[in-house]
C-alpha cells in the first residue's frame, strides 16, 4: 500500500530543549510538497554539529527540531514538479542545496546558494521548509527541521536542491558520511586549502572531519602530515590514513603551535582547524609558515564568535580561508565521490568506528563526547 | 676626486627619539664592505610607515634612526664583490630583498626573503648591515638603519640585494615612489588579491598606497572600485584614478561596511585595508560578499596587534590575505615596472602632491598627517 500523498508516522529523536538529551518519538512527516522529496532514511551518522545545537552555550536555536545530517536513504515519494527523483532512487541529502540557478550557484567560486537562506546564521536558516512550515508533527506541535535535512527520523522532507541521486550498488551505511563529515574534511584539503604535492600539513582535531581532512591531505600528495588532537587515542587511526607525526597538546611543554613550528623549521604550508575552538584556530594560523602558509577553519566556533590575529602574520604572507562542507558544489560532486569511493580512491569505512541501532542515538552522542567514537553510524 | 673607499660626509634626517621631529644633521657615512652598494639619494618621498616609526605609539624601534624608504638614486661606489652595479647607475633601493637563494626566493608564492631577517619584526629588523654593524655616525653617535634603506640621507649604504638598476633616462624623481607606495598598494590588488575583471573592490585609505591600490583595480580590470576615506579631500583624485564610488565613513549614518553592502547587493569582490587600523580592517573583511570574498592587509596596525574576526564570516567563503612590498619580487619585478610605468600603463605623476627641499622634511611629515599630501618628493 503506497504511502504517497499521505501523512507517515514514524520514529524520530526530537530534541525538545537546549541541554537535553534527545527523546525517540513518533512523530508525523506530512507529504512533500511542491519540489520537494520525502526520504526514508536508511544510515544516518552523529557529527559533532548535530551536537553543538542542544549545547547549553548555544542559545540561539528554536527548539524542539529534528537534527541529523549526514545520512543516506531512499526516495519514498515526491512532491509535484519534481523531475529527477523518482520513489525507490537511492540518495544523500545535503545541507548545501545547489539550486543551480542564483548567483553563487552560478559562480565556479564558491559552493553557496541562496537556497541556505541566512549566510548570517547557516545552523538554523534551514530549519523551516521554503513556504516557513515544517513537515514535522509531534504530539500536536510543530517540530523544525535541521540544515534542511533533519536526518533522525525514519521519514524526512527535503527539498529537491538539497540531495542528490547516487549509484544503486553502494552501501548506504557506509557512504552517508559523504552527507557531511567526510566530505567537509576531504574537500578542505582538496578545494579550498588546495593543498599541493610534497607540502607540509597540520590537522588540529582528529573526529570525522579531522580524519577525513588528513586522507584529503594524503589523496593532494602532502609529504608530511602532522595531526594533532588532545586525545591521543586517536592517533592510532590518524597515522593509519597517513599522519606521519602525532602530537598531544597536552604532553608538550611549549605551546603546540611554537612545537610545530621547531618541528618544521619555520611552519607548515597549510594548517586546519577541525575542532571548533577560536584558540585552537589561532594556533592553527600560528603554525603555518611566513610567505605562503594557509589556514583552513572548518570548526564551527561555539566557544566565542572572535577569533583574534595579528595582522602582521598576515601581512607576512599567510592566508586565513575557510569551508562550507568542503566547498563541493553538491549536486555536481558528491555522485563524483560516490565514485571515487567505489574505486578505492579513499577509504571511508575506516570513519566508522561504531554502529548502533537508531534508538541508542543519546549513547551515539555520549561515545563522540568521550572521543570513544569517530563516526557512530545509526540504522532503523 | 673620487670618494669611493672613504668616509662621506653629507646631510641627513636622523630621528634621535620618539615622537620628535627629525634633525637635519651633517652625518658621516662609511664606505660600503662587501656586497654592499652606495648610493646618492636623488629623491626621497615620505611613507606613512615612517611616520609610524617615530609616533609615540610605537615603543619597539632603536633610535637613533635615519628613515626613509621611498627612493631612488645613482651608485655612487660599491664594495667588494659587487658585480652587478657600477658608479654611475641608476638604482631603487628597496626594503624587500631578493637574495635569489633562500627558500623563499626560490619559492614562486611569496616575495619575502631570509634576508629581511625577522618576519615578526619586519620593521626593525633590518635596521643593521649584515655584519650587525651601522654605516652611519653622526655625532660620534652610531645611528641606525631602517629597512634596509634609510633614504633621509644624501648618501646611504644598502646590501647588493636591497637594489636594482632602473633605465638610464627615467626620472628618479617620479620613480621613486616604485621603492614603496606605488608598488605596494598596485602590486596588493595585481599580485595578492589578484583582483579579476569585472570585479567590485573597495579600498579603504585614499593616500599613496591606497590610490595606488585603485590604480591596480583599475588596471585590473575591475568595473566597480569604491573608494573609502575619512579625508573626503582625496576623492577627487581617486575619482581620477578610476573609482566609481567614493565613500566618507563620517557621512554616513550606518557603518560603512553595511553601505558597502548595500550599495553592491551582498559585498565586493576584494577589499583593500591601506589604512592600518584595526577597525578598519574588519570594516574592511565585513564588506566583502559570502562566497569569495578577499580581503587584503597592507596597512601597518599600529593602534593594536590584534584584528577580531568572526570565524563564521570566514566559514562562509570569505580570504583574509596581506602584502608585503605589493608581493612583487623586488629585484624581477621592478625594473619591469619601470617599463610599464615608461609605456605608460599607469600613471604614478599624479600621486605627486608636494616637491620640497629636503631640509623641509618636517614640512612633508606635517603635510601627510594633515591629509594635505599624497606623497612628496624631497629632494637634495
Ligand atoms: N565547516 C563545515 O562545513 C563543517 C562541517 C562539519 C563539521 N564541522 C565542525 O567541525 C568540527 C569537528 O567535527 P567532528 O564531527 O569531526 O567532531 P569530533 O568531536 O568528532 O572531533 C573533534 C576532535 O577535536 C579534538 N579536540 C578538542 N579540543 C581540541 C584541542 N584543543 N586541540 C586539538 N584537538 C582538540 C577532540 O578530541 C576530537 O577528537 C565541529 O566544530 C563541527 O561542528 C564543520
Ligand atoms: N604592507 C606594506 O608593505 C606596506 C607598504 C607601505 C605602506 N604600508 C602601510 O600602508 C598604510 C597607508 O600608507 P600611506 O602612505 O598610503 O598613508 P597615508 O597617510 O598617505 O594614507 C592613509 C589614508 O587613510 C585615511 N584614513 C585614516 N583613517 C581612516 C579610516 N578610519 N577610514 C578610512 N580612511 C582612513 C587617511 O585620511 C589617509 O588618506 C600605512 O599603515 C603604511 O604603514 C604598508
Ligand atoms: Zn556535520
Ligand atoms: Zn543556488
Ligand atoms: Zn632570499
Ligand atoms: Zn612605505
Amino acid at each position: 500500500m503506497s504511502t504517497k500523498g499521505k501523512v507517515i508516522k514514524c520514529k524520530a529523536a526530537v530534541a525538545w530543549e537546549i541541554g537535553k538529551p534527545l527523546c525517540i518519538e513518533e512523530v508525523e512527516v506530512a507529504p512533500p510538497k511542491a519540489q520537494e522529496v520525502r526520504i526514508q532514511i536508511i544510515a544516518v551518522a552523529v557529527c559533532h554539529t548535530d551536537i553543538h545545537i542542544i549545547h547549553p552555550k548555544n542559545t540561539e536555536f528554536n527548539f524542539p527540531v529534528i537534527l541529523g545530517h549526514e545520512s543516506a536513504g531512499i526516495v519514498e515519494s515526491v512532491g509535484p514538479g519534481v523531475t529527477s527523483f523518482k520513489p525507490g532512487d537511492k540518495v544523500i541529502p545535503f545541507y548545501a542545496p545547489q539550486c543551480r540557478k542564483c548567483k553563487f550557484c552560478l559562480s565556479p567560486l564558491t559552493n553557496l546558494c541562496v537556497k541556505i537562506g541566512s549566510f548570517e546564521n547557516p545552523l538554523s536558516s534551514q530549519n523551516l521548509m521554503e513556504d516557513k512550515t515544517s513537515r514535522f508533527t509531534c504530539k500536536g506541535k510543530s517540530v523544525n527541521h535541521f540544515l534542511g535535512i533533519s536526518a533522525f527520523s525514519q521519514y524526512t522532507v527535503v527539498s529537491d536542491t538539497n540531495l542528490c541521486k547516487i549509484d544503486s550498488d553502494v552501501n548506504l551505511e557506509r557512504i552517508c558520511l559523504l552527507g557531511c563529515g567526510f566530505s567537509t574534511g576531504y574537500g578542505a584539503a582538496i578545494n579550498t586549502a588546495k593543498v599541493t604535492p610534497g607540502s607540509t600539513c597540520a590537522i588540529f582535531g582528529l573526529g570525522g572531519v579531522g580524519l577525513s581532512a588528513v586522507i584529503g591531505c594524503k589523496v593532494a600528495g602532502a609529504s608530511r602530515i602532522i595531526a594533532v588532537d588532545i586525545n591521543s587515542e586517536k592517533f592510532t587511526k590518524a597515522k593509519a590514513l597517513g599522519a606521519t607525526d602525532c602530537l598531544n597538546p597536552r604532553d608538550q611543554q611549549k605551546p603546540i603551535q611554537d612545537v610545530i613550528i621547531e618541528m618544521t623549521n619555520g611552519g607548515v604550508d597549510f594548517a586546519f582547524d577541525c575542532v571548533g575552538g577560536t584558540e585552537v584556530m589561532k594556533a592553527a594560523l600560528n603554525c603555518t609558515t611566513v610567505g605562503w602558509g594557509s589556514c583552513t577553519l572548518i570548526g564551527v566556533a561555539m566557544d566565542s564568535k572572535e577569533m583574534i590575529l595579528s595582522p602582521l602574520e598576515i601581512l607576512m604572507g599567510r592566508t586565513v580561508n575557510g569551508t562550507f562542507f568542503g566547498g563541493w558544489k553538491s549536486k555536481d560532486s558528491i555522485p563524483k565521490l560516490v565514485t571515487d569511493y567505489k574505486n578505492k580512491k579513499f577509504n571511508l569505512d575506516v570513519l566508522i568506528t561504531n554502529t548502533l541501532p537508531f534508538d541508542k542515538i543519546n549513547e551515539a552522542f555520549d561515545l563522540m563526547l568521550q572521543g570513544k567514537s569517530i563516526r557512530t553510524v545509526l540504522t532503523f
